[in-house]
């Protein structure tokens, strides 16, 4: 991974074959002192991804392993460091017919280059809430 | 529906389960006094969602009511308040096999929780024009 | 197509019926002076569309034409203008029956009308380098 920050808060990424993506947001963080952000847009390739579809408390992550590469095609959520690296994506995923599948992601390993856009905000703090109602760590916005 | 603007454009929203999404985003328009803006990211659950797909302007639009809950995977969309507030939103959605379908938004209720971004901006004017060829109030930049 | 930059690096674009879109959003690298940047979203209709799914460096992109018209539901990318002018576009579509197909997005004519939302930046510059690995002129930052 390597990226840039353009000093208004937006940082570009590139990230490359066999990387985990996760591993790779959160080495993101790290670089550029993100305490709160979103994950604008996200493209590329994933493959050994892990998405899930939310039943309820009781239930919890319907979840679907996918091995073989798909292309990403688009990538949006947030980012909260508060009560620990939080990072909530949603994406959606195109097989080798175009059609698409997709959900809440759990984990991918990068296939062939991922071109990620985040925006860092210090002005306002995201963290996390444990709803005992949903069972869910929500997010907070102060 | 609780919310925060950073003092640079962009509104973090989180809304909860129960509530009327498009209500949800009126109120925030007019409690942080949006007039134009762009809903940038959005992800979570919906439920009780209508969308649709736009056959032109004699058959309008082909709507389809999806009561069960879908993961929120994407939405974007514009929002003008010059002639009346409108919100412009396309989505996609995914069931519990992991399949999305999508398309205009007409309306939906929060499903477990949403988190939305929003851009607002004060120097570019977003409005409605009624197209007669098209039968759509279309967007305007000034 | 006519848009409006607002001072703060966006660049909102109305696209109508029957532009080429690749076509518009060079008249408007153009016309804005964008160097560097990103498709934050795109909303509205396509027809004649070519989106494709990358096999790998021998075989290349699978690709699909789709020449009936769909709703635009999801549009990210990258912009880059260095090594020649470069848009890297994934797209999300949804046909009548509101299923979804998607993928790199090769060309595509606007059908009814697109909103498009840009973002520039001057202090990041995105450029292309081929990767023997890959087969493909591959994002650099800096």
């Amino acid at each position: 991974m390597h990226g840039k920050e353009d000093g208004q808060g937006f940082i570009i990424l590139k990230l490359d074959d066999g990387e985990d993506l996760m591993d790779s947001l959160k080495g993101a963080i790290s670089q550029f002192g993100i305490t709160s952000g979103h994950v604008i847009s996200g493209i590329g390739m994933l493959r050994d991804i892990e998405i899930g579809y939310f039943q309820g408390k009781e239930k919890g992550y319907c979840l679907r392993s996918l091995e073989e590469p798909h292309e990403l095609v688009s990538l949006q959520g947030s980012i909260s460091t508060k009560e620990g690296v939080t990072i909530h994506l949603h994406c959606s995923l195109a097989n080798s017919n175009h059609e698409i599948v997709g959900g809440h992601l759990n984990r991918a390993t990068v296939c062939v280059l991922n071109e990620i856009l985040i925006r860092k905000t210090d002005k306002t703090v995201l963290g996390r809430i444990h709803n005992a109602k949903t069972g869910l760590k929500e997010l907070t916005v102060a």
